[in-house]
């Protein structure tokens, strides 16, 4: 089962004709200009079928592991994807209704009618783009969606779930994924990924993520009783602030035998600092005692962000940030269904100086890979291109969260390119939990960039052939070679 | 007498064909790429000729009522118009020499020379084009403007403003206005309003705007003055603090009354802050003193901000903000010719955080509309869009400003959408005091509209069915729906 | 020898044909859309050929006195280029291999193969881009560079540079320069400019810059010293800071009798402040003891940016401001190889609040020109063009360093144009110390302008004979108003 024709065979058996989505389009996202479409038609070629390498994301290891079933379609499409919920709530839907948080105010059919309603409030987003095209080609919905044909979808998608090629070890040899990276606790066994490791008949690489947030943060729920267990699980004997940092260093190293390539920090700043080990241990026990303030929570923060670069060059492990979050934004909805329920907004951030104290020192080490990602989009062309262009351990982070659609990936492209070229670029990053939506993304992304080196070739900056070599670097080397996979 | 000709109109009968002014072109502001204009002219049409709905605007309900014919053209289109008279003090000519903030120094066919001659400065800007735009379709003159026919234009023009054709009343139903929003003081009787309301005559709607910032900014001038009138007119009899909000939720309901939909405030920034009863009052009565600091200033202003939030949940008056301007930036032009002269500066401000403590309290308060305009274009896709991608009340503001121009309102979509998409924005706003430019402004939004939604047609983003249900969304029901109409 | 034959030359002579490199299209740069293309084709013809002129770069007098043959090809294009050296440091080559800063660990032709084997990475990029350019047009190579030819290019260039058509003064005929400014240290003598001013058989213009940086700036290394000497020489007999005061004022007018037109200013921040002569002094004595902060250091400089606008409005040289640059990031490659090595990193500036102590002052004074340039391009819309839209002496400063690059250039142009039109931007400039890349940069402007103003006449918002005078108006005469040559 192909569940994703790459163009070429789209265009000569034309199957799409039958379907009027405009997913169905083998020219989808390619520029209007039909000199341009062309070229950007043979680059798309050239990559489209390569293999998927996604090295962050959410994906559920044990799901892999145990091939479970996928629930209904409202419990596996609407209600866990933030970026879908989120819009249809702000149309006036409450949260209850979408099943949100694990809540199950409704059935989720009732969910799913909802979703069907609020539908074309998704045209133009990214996720709408993504949700057509996983219909049109995972699922093969040959109609729209909508509130008339809600139920009847529902029911065709949930055959189409409860049956073998649905499930998840199928589709992920369907989607043609080589390598999946997931995001774990530090104290996770890491069973669920060692057995997949050791199936034989399970072809692809799924790779753990050490992302130690929640043993950071001051103020993350538990964070004392989970640092108080990291320490006697894996502290090696020491106590406070030593035994803490020994065991992060250990679990690292857990994960690195368990194949971990990169360790993964949701930081609320880019701020990096050198603290001396008695400030540091002050702070640490200050706040074991309850006792510390925003303010000692982010100077800690930005301690921990440098000792977790100074780990990764000992270990290896690629180290990517993720800061510019204000989480949680609508306390009574983080209250009543949790985090990732649609109300973390970006808000400006500074990296130049922010990540000077990190880079004077591990700047230039060898083998170090350091990725910031940003949302705050004006950085690009202004901070990360121009570090990206100079340290050999900077890689550009993918455009993430609300800036991985087309329009923002190609003002992403045109924002680093002519400071930092190709060579210093991530690699695309879905970052998703949404298992079906990745073809799509990938896709997505793959397209743009045909986009992108479409329009440079059209206005001779890049010549067509270096152009193909580029592309396949761009899909496929890049993340390779930043994510050492 | 039809001002403003559809393209359909223009194109069949071809009487452009005799203008050679830019503004004469059908296609003007289309995308070039063939295909994708010929899709943008189909949208276009759907919605070029509906009616104008103006929510926010700078308009006289005055002259309105008493149809007061039009002062001579310098006196019309250049003196008031801030957008036009800085270029040219920018390009040397002093704002005397424009009769600038009701000064006399020269005659106004002296003003209108000076336009004249620097009228090529213009080339490229907004007011340019809606200028130009006017020129063609509102006056038709058949001449592009320039120092050698200034007098002869000034001539033409003058005698056409004192036809009945170009009075007040026959150019609002010419350029099918159904409403207008004015923008008014808080002690406003709204007398001419009302006279327009009770005039069967009078087809469209006139509707004042609660604008209060003079009574809230403790720098205006004569703001104690101003705040004592206030609680003593409409205060209950109660005084000091408990008086002046008591004032003002009753002047906000006496202009919910007289058909006001909205309450406008030119924040300086957009923070927002729950003081408890006592501090505030406190902070009032510093000012009162005339002791209150720069800081003093902000804080209040933070706090009555939250506070007109909790009136408009309360009355349902929707909420507009329009921050991050440093207004009369150059004192010395202030002094001699008084505010709004063309050196209103922005700067950066932020959202996310600013306005945390209004919507965590009100951000799903039902019926509640907040909508937050921006001339910091970097806050759109970062701040804007996520927070209208989840809290109901939010509406993103449109391009407002100097970004209410071609480029700047697709860059804008372009920001946006892939967040939001089409449904969270606020629709069309001029903002305009200039009477004769409201067509110009509201067909450049939809061609604007027409040119982004084709391109995304053209890329297989958004179905051509669905994107004439959109344009027609965007153009008619958006702002019906974000103010209340 | 014509180096850089105009597009209409190649179209008729076709020799491009012959070279395959994507720099050899005479439509390289134009926009796609066949339509569009044809019209900037056309504008693109009007400025092609017309004279260099370059207000501000940083080229070697005395190379152009003494007409200095240039070195080898790595030393003249590889090691002293940093915006090439730090994307090869970047891949992971340590500076010494490019002889950097000055060292000499390799050979020149080792580094020559250094940057033949990395010259991939620079597709995309602007300075691909410009020395792409300079080897098809400048160098006539019929070659793309890669690592199998490294050694044989190395020699053709070589070859090239020894011969009497590579000297400085032939090129800077070819290159058709009619103005070149430099940069230099206000105590220079300024003895090279003069005897090119005295040469009748140099017939360009070779003008100094006074840049004060090193005598403003706390923390500039011999400071001190620096100062102790400039007052000797300079300062009229006067002691300490009136001294100091003094002998700028008088070398500012050493440098104006010797041509200059302009001083720059590479402050950290666009910070202006009126301290008075007391204060101002005090931090002064301050520094000369060595007990200066940093606070002080960056209070002094805002001080001494509004004195320099003081001293500018009094000798009329036009003032330019390079803000917002995190010089030498990385201290060990600052120890190691000195300033301007790769790692001088933007960060965001604001410029609203801090010019208006020096606009409320000098703003509208006759004659001021003040020109800001920024590589923080979300200022373009925001401050920057609205200043420039009111203040008759803030003229719009070309995008610059990161941003000199041809989708920049074009986000530039759609950030300002609306708001200041084409009558307010400083003319392209080149900023350069690579002599060989000014055609190559100032031909990239020139087909950007045109790409912007074809796209503005396609959307009918510039009639096309108008845009014919406006570029030649960006191109030519925006430089010489600007900088008052």
């Amino acid at each position: 089962m192909s569940h994703f024709p790459s163009s070429t065979e789209t265009t000569s058996e034309a199957p799409a004709a039958t379907s009027l989505s405009p997913a169905a389009d083998p020219d989808r996202l390619l520029p209007a200009d039909p000199g341009t479409r062309a070229i950007a038609r043979e680059l798309l070629a050239r990559v489209e079928d390569l293999p998927i390498i996604s090295p962050h994301g959410h994906v559920d290891a044990a799901m892999l592991e145990l091939d479970t079933p996928f629930p209904d379609p409202a419990t596996l499409l609407v209600s866990p994807d933030h970026y879908v919920t989120r819009l249809i709530h702000a149309s006036g839907v409450p949260l209850e209704n979408l099943r949100v948080g694990g809540t199950s105010a409704v059935e989720p059919r009732e969910t799913w009618r909802e979703f069907a309603k609020a539908w074309p409030l998704f045209d133009g987003t990214a996720s709408g783009y993504w949700m057509r095209d996983s219909f049109e080609h995972v699922f093969g919905l040959s109609r729209e969606v909508n509130a008339e044909n809600a139920d009847a979808l529902f029911d065709e998608l949930d055959a189409k779930l409860k049956s073998p090629a649905f499930r998840p070890r199928q589709l992920f040899k369907d989607f043609n994924i080589e390598v999946l990276a997931t995001t774990d606790d530090p104290l996770d066994d890491l069973a669920a990924h060692a057995a997949i490791a050791k199936d034989p008949s399970f072809t692809g690489r799924v790779l753990p993520t050490f992302r130690p947030d929640a043993y950071i943060k001051f103020a993350a729920a538990g964070w004392a009783e989970r640092v108080e267990k990291l320490i006697s699980v894996a502290g090696d004997g020491l106590t406070g602030y030593a035994g803490y940092i020994r065991a992060l260093e250990n679990r690292r190293q857990y994960f690195v035998e368990h194949g971990a390539v990169s360790a993964d920090h949701g930081v609320r700043t880019a701020r990096t600092l050198r603290l001396d080990t008695t400030t540091a241990e002050a702070l640490f026990e200050k706040a074991r005692r309850g006792e510390a303030t925003a303010v000692d929570a982010d100077v800690f923060e930005a301690h921990m962000t440098y000792q977790m670069a100074r780990m990764s060059v000992a270990d290896g492990l690629v180290m990517t940030i993720h800061p510019g979050v204000f989480r949680n934004h609508h306390t009574e909805s983080f209250n009543k269904f949790g985090a990732d329920t649609g109300h973390d907004i970006p808000f400006a951030v500074s990296y130049t100086e922010a990540l000077r104290p990190m880079l004077e020192d591990f700047g230039t080490a060898p083998g170090f890979h350091f990725i910031p990602f940003t949302i705050d989009e004006t950085a690009f062309s202004r901070e990360i291109a121009p570090l990206a262009g100079f340290y050999p351990s900077v890689f550009i982070g993918a455009p993430w969260w609300f800036l991985d659609a087309p329009d923002a990936m190609l003002r992403f492209r045109g924002a680093v390119t002519e400071t930092a070229g190709f060579s210093r670029s991530s690699g695309f990053i879905d970052d998703t939990r949404a298992f079906c939506s990745i073809p799509a993304r990938h896709n997505t992304s793959r397209r743009i960039e045909a986009a992108f080196l479409a329009r440079l070739v059209a206005e001779s900056r890049v010549g067509e052939a270096r152009a193909h070599q580029i592309i396949v670097d761009i899909v496929d080397a890049a993340p390779r070679r930043a994510f050492k996979l």
